[in-house]
């Protein structure tokens, strides 16, 4: 996928009609700061109501939390400590399933209310909306954003041993007992139907499907969470796992009157940073006076061939050190979900988690959540969809999106720069394949493509893979 | 398919509490007639606010048009008698694109505001929000149902014979000129995308993909339509095929207090009628004066083994004639609309669409718009899920949507009758597979099954098909 950067920011989608933000939805809370909003079917727009933002700038308080997290308050589904030893030995005595690694990624999304207001893994009513619509009605009436079906999958022997029970023990892949699941409910996990419209596709190949759809059970079963203590990874990167409470307490403390989200997966080169210094810019320009940055790489499952979490916090710890990203204004936190690569459907997944982290503004790439498809040769998407989609998605209405500009490297300015289409000759696409070839060949890129520590965090670790797939190489082969 | 007929209205789901129904979506509106309403996220439930029935009772007006239109007024897009010289002049001039049979049935359901509001073949916004989340965000904030994407089709040639013009001419599969597409947008048309996102599988042997998507081009063409003439059919049914307006005002003239549509494809039994008369008392014993019941027959594309609509038309009449359905509160009408055997998502469309001709009240049945699996052994759709997605679905907030209890043939009392579990040995399920065959093999199905004379139609049919396929039989074989 191209690391390339893109952004249609410009000063002819301004639009000073504050009136209108408010209007467009009757899921839309009355803010008092100015923002940027998108324009269901049309294009989007950047809304800078200057006057209602004059009138409340001597308010005093100043809250980051200027967006409420879907459907209230965040949910907490880790059992608080004084209950934890008599919780453990009621779920003893249930039956049981067991969870896989992915599964447990899931439990601590939803423990910690990224899915919020989801309280556990979908019942049917919840998944059918997932699937259909994209969204869940609450019992209120309002709308959220759901467009991922969140769900557990458990097999024939598991769904006998659980018969009528109304409360299942949920263990982790080592064995131990990791959460209850209260008032379940089993269901037939129709894996082609649940394939066919979370990806558009039913090809072989499709990392999530392979990994955790194809191998699971032919049952899916809903019901409400409760974790019997925090997730945990001990992989010396849980200091990074902020949950949205934690998040939001933080932009708190630093007294953030906007944040604005940037979801990755891949290493942040100079392209990256220029939109992100570019928006803070124009988000202090429009009258914020504390923009925050929730530099947010995704940290649960991922393909094979993309660069391992503990390699990209390195590299992403480096990107601040060497000051390209202002450590001051910038807050790197791990987003603990697994990867769909699910494209239009995945990346509202990906925007509506940020709302409940306390993100107004919500960066979005070319092609977000895309890869090739996997038996034909061309994008499984349609690479501008992921932000047209995202921008008439029901349940976001509130989250500002802020689609990239294309930046890339400027030969004659030798750094990365926004594109400009007059002088196309000058600039050069720096693919995320090209860009592992540099670093797998020990071909440096251009200078001011990617900070210099970041960069030589890529080549040790690519080197170090060589030396491992060398090794592994039978002996035969090697002589 | 089985024709066993099941409804869930019982009296254990009676609720009389009128505030959670105006409460429940801001799209919901005050009603001042009692309603049945489905109830988000939990099951379906019956309300009947007495009280508020009491009160306007004594209003002098009764009119049928208790629903309005999605968006507003219903669309009329022929081109009015004075224009139409002038407009096929201008479309004369215009580059042309080719409708199919069955993209001209499109142009008639668009024409007549059967899709309200939409006004032509979809833009690309408007097929996202309908491959994505089965519904349409309008300007004003308000949410319509639209989970099919009503599209064209264009091949390479016609793209490139189009260009950059604005505007279209329409051609009819004879050649003649039917319609114009103003202000066009030419998109991808990615097959496999649609197909997975609306079907829920890829598989081979779909019958709308089969016969409308796979031999269609690779780009989509949205627009505004302006139909040069009403669509008709010269096969002796036009009289049948009243528009969303025709109908409305039908329903004013019979002075109706309460429609119910009653969608199928397949013959009605008497099973169909127990159930539809049922229906009708229900909602007299709810204090309506006056319902109408709404039988709606599929007119457009059909699977070849569907009974063909001529057939079906006949065998409606005798049921009506035969005084099984009480030809004073009954309208017989053809929806134009091909079918898409898309299930869940179809079943959408088809309750939409008979919102648009002014029925408040919805009956579905099990499996709607569903079929066995192209290419594995069993149903494509959970059985469930058409009703369970039906009364979840945005947009559809204010039809009540009426499930089906089940009947069956009752052995002992020798009549179609609402499954009793208690003898369930006393029932006898007749499929429609099975009602074909006895059909076909001119074997009489168990008295009170249907009407003689609508049985009639149905023997006269397989036996005209036999004849006809013995005739088709090569020489070699016949001796």
């Amino acid at each position: 996928m191209a690391l390339a950067i893109r952004a249609q920011i410009t000063t002819t989608h301004l639009n000073l009609n504050f009136k209108s933000i408010i209007k467009r939805s009757q899921n839309t809370r009355i803010q008092t700061k100015p923002i940027y909003h998108s324009n269901p079917l049309t294009h989007l727009v950047f809304s800078s109501p200057m006057s209602t933002f004059s009138a409340v700038k001597g308010s005093s308080v100043i809250r980051s939390s200027l967006i409420d997290p879907d459907g209230g308050a965040l949910v907490d589904l880790v059992v608080p400590e004084s209950d934890r030893a008599s919780k453990r030995t009621e779920a003893e005595s249930m039956p049981k399933a067991k969870l896989s690694k992915i599964d447990l990624e899931w439990v601590h999304v939803i423990s910690e209310g990224w899915a919020n207001p989801l309280r556990g893994f979908m019942r049917e009513d919840e998944y059918l909306q997932s699937l259909h619509f994209n969204c869940l009605r609450l019992k209120d009436g309002t709308i959220v954003n759901m467009s991922l079906p969140i769900v557990l999958a458990i097999d024939d022997k598991d769904k006998e041993g659980i018969g009528a029970s109304p409360d299942v023990g949920l263990m982790g892949p080592d064995g131990n007992l990791v959460a209850i699941l209260r008032s379940v409910q089993v269901y037939k996990h129709n894996k082609e139907e649940r394939i066919a419209r979370t990806w558009g596709t039913t090809a072989p190949g499709l990392p999530y499907v392979e990994e955790v759809i194809s191998p699971a059970g032919n049952w899916l079963i809903g019901g409400d969470l409760e974790v019997l203590e925090p997730i945990k990874y001990n992989d010396s990167l849980d200091h990074y796992r902020l949950s949205p409470q934690e998040l939001r307490r933080e932009f708190d403390r630093r007294q953030a009157d906007a944040v604005f989200a940037f979801q990755l997966r891949n290493p942040v080169h100079n392209g990256h940073a220029l939109l992100m210094n570019d928006t803070r810019r124009r988000l202090l320009e429009m009258g914020y006076k504390n923009p925050i940055l929730l530099l947010h790489p995704l940290g649960g499952f991922t393909k094979a061939d993309d660069v391992p979490l503990d390699v990209r916090m390195e590299q992403h710890s480096k990107v601040l050190e060497d000051g390209v990203l202002d450590p001051e204004t910038t807050i790197v936190a791990i987003f603990p979900s697994p990867m769909h690569y699910a494209g239009p459907t995945e990346v509202q997944w990906h925007a509506k988690a940020r709302i409940n982290a306390g993100a107004n503004f919500y960066i979005v790439g070319r092609d977000p959540a895309g890869m090739s498809h996997p038996t034909e040769k061309r994008d499984l998407y349609d690479p501008d969809h992921g932000k047209k989609v995202l921008s008439m998605a029901p349940g976001l209405e509130r989250l500002n999106i802020l689609p990239f500009r294309v930046a890339a490297y400027d030969t004659m300015e030798k750094k990365m720069a926004f594109f400009d289409s007059s002088r196309a000759k000058d600039f050069l696409f720096i693919s995320g394949t090209k860009m592992r070839t540099y670093a797998r060949t020990g071909e440096n890129p251009p200078d001011g493509f990617m900070c210099p520590g970041g960069w030589q965090v890529l080549v040790k670790y690519y080197e170090s893979k060589q030396a491992e797939e060398a090794g592994q190489q039978p002996a035969v082969l090697s002589t």
